[in-house]
């Protein structure tokens, strides 16, 4: 089954906003074993939007299109299918009705403009908007004149804004969907996230041993992001989810020590839910992250169970106030040292009363760097009751970059001193 | 001119990763007059890619393409391209040196697979790679055989990690596309970025005193996005840039106040800037922010010379020890409440030594909220060596949401502060 999806919208050609249409309904579709083989978004104009649904009505079973079907002067989708179809429009009294009461529950005046949302193209089904005023509609069409194949196809028409579209969607179309076009074989999908090996060493390490597995149909992805690599373990058919398994725990010999997740699993996540399990506290001093560390940690609903705060010792009167760090051990190595990592770890951990804690100083840059200590140093330190462990990588990136790098090196390294860790 | 944008990837198809660079690509071009008429997205096969190139070349006098420039299997971009326009492959002997000094300073083995990024196809030019090791190609290219018009277009291919496309398009792009394609017209655009002011209020201060420049030419953008909302200003022709910079006049007078800066600025950048000019200090006290605020502000390059650092102190104990938050204030009125956030950045101000601290406190949610405090409940302190002033916003949103409003309300009632003083 071939499905495309079309957004409109003068807005994303000009680059102003973000397109998240497209990775919430390819998201939505692949999970179901559906997928979007292409995505297009033109302007708002009824001469793009009709050119770009001809050309997918002439390749797919489905197209799906998103914005336009609003009430003001740039909301032409529905009137530039309709007339691409030769279909009448007519208004629809249910949908009018809705319409009026939905002003007049919420006591505003209905604007005249917006009668036009109730005007539906003879034959349409309607998806009523239970979160705004305009509809979607779903309708059948057969493919324009002068394409190669002609066959029906189905038209799908959502509105533009998310909090309309998803509940739409989810509630209407996909029900519909499920039903008009059963997906034909099973389809199983497995995401497995590691940190800590790039992309090409991950493939080196498992296309080898997987070959067998993708003669038998087994489709292997990589996605790269900084820091991290996805391996998306994809197949078909019923015996689809055993060669999922199957490639699953050959990865995790493989290169398991690296996966930290599966699916939509941050390692940040992956850290807190560990030291949950552990009712374990952990608490970071850091300089050149500057408060990232801390952040990413923060950003999981119930850190607040095991992370009690931490220091952003920009300075260095405060690493030795609120840290403990020795004037003499910045004299002697600098605040960008092995030395004064181990002290901010020993130190946070000391002080905030916690199981772990985590340090981090170095060299973000652009500016700072010298001979000896170039942009990119660092020292990450990790304090436990029993040691202290100190990594030295260098991260030479953009600052930003270099701040999740070095945030995700961080919790990795935390998080390979819980995986030893007896339960 | 004709802009057609392709992005390959088939996590985009599987909606595992957000297309960024639709938006960005976009931005950059219409900020300098150009506009993109059509984005596709497609997965990393050879058939689909060349589908869209094929398409793309028989419209467009320009396509660009993003992704599947790397090194692992499924990167075809610039073999499928290649073999499209009929172009043979040759190592390319300035990449493959580059190659492998970006390894060796980096004290890492390259694998043998990376080799293949110095493949360039016949006649193409080649962009080095500055962040990464992919290098770009721009090359021209004959619309496709049995497309209607037979003429040159010009293909431009880049890499897909952001941090390589970015620079890359900004430093080596950009000169070629403007020598290549110079605008018809002058154009001339202005973004003034606010804060503080919603959209519709916005566009209700501005339009009608605007409404005389519109008619000389003007044209005016809104965008919103949380906690912003950009304005811009666009004119073409020679009289363009004298419009442009009446109506910024005229904005400036009507909404000045929120205006923090223009084009990219950030916020957090305009505070830097200010605390720079006036060579004074910061320092921050976070709870439910998590460290968010003092990230961004780190974020700015020459950060460290304004921002000596701040506590984290997300559990009570901290709030008492690194601030010294009373323990009958946080008995009396809790740890989300006016006393202490009050508490909060007059300790981190005396303690940590700064001219101005920024202090948070509140309930990010989903959970820990009561009828008396519900989710969204924040107190934002700032102290200074006058007063300390408290604001107690509602931020119902997301965890990620929350963070990113709740840092921007507390830089905001900093820059505000900062613009009152005399210089």
């Amino acid at each position: 089954m071939n499905i495309e999806l079309i957004n409109t919208g003068s807005e994303l050609m000009l680059g102003r906003v973000l397109n998240t249409h497209q990775q919430w309904l390819c998201r939505q579709l692949a999970d179901r074993g559906y997928v979007v083989s292409r995505q297009v978004a033109v302007a708002d104009t009824a001469a793009e939007i009709q050119q770009a649904v001809r050309e997918a009505l002439s390749r797919a079973d489905l197209v799906i299109t998103t914005g336009g079907l609003g009430p003001t002067t740039d909301d032409l989708t529905r009137d530039a299918i309709a007339q691409l179809l030769g279909r009448q429009l007519h208004e629809d009294a249910a949908i009018a009705a809705s319409l009026e009461t939905w002003f007049t529950s919420r006591k505003r005046p209905m604007p005249p403009s917006i009668r036009i949302q109730a005007m539906v193209p003879e034959g349409a089904l309607v998806l009523p908007n239970a979160n705004g005023t305009a509809p979607g509609l779903i309708m059948e069409a057969p493919t324009p004149a002068g394409t190669p194949v002609n066959r029906a196809a189905w038209l799908v028409m959502l509105p533009g804004p998310p909090r309309e579209l998803r509940p739409m969607f989810n509630d209407q179309v996909l029900p519909w969907l499920t039903r008009q076009f059963p997906v034909a074989e099973p389809f199983t999908c497995r995401t497995l996230r590691t940190t800590g090996i790039g992309e090409s060493a991950v493939q080196e390490r498992i296309a080898g041993p997987l070959a067998d597995l993708v003669k038998r149909g087994l489709e292997i992805g990589y996605c790269a992001r900084v820091g991290e690599v996805d391996v998306r373990l994809i197949a078909r058919g019923k015996h689809g989810a055993s060669v999922v398994a199957e490639a699953e725990s050959q990865v995790r010999e493989l290169v398991g020590r690296h996966i930290f997740g599966v699916e939509d699993d941050t390692l940040e996540a992956a850290v807190v839910r560990r030291l949950t399990e552990r009712r374990q506290t952990l608490a970071v001093a850091e300089s050149c992250t500057g408060g990232r560390l801390a952040s990413r940690i923060t950003d999981v609903p119930g850190a607040s169970a095991v992370f009690l705060g931490g220091a952003v010792a920009y300075s260095n009167a405060l690493k030795q106030s609120l840290l403990g760090v020795r004037a003499e051990t910045l004299a002697a190595h600098g605040a960008v040292s092995e030395a004064t990592a181990r002290e901010m770890a020993e130190g946070a951990r000391l002080r905030f009363g916690a199981d772990f804690a985590l340090a981090v100083t170095g060299i973000a840059g652009p500016t700072g760097g010298t001979d000896a200590k170039p942009v990119g140093t660092v020292f990450i330190a990790l304090a436990t009751a029993e040691r202290t462990t100190v990594l030295a990588p260098v991260n030479r990136y953009d600052r930003e970059t270099f701040k999740n790098v070095t945030s995700q090196q961080t919790l990795e390294l935390l998080r390979q001193e819980l995986v030893a860790l007896p339960a």
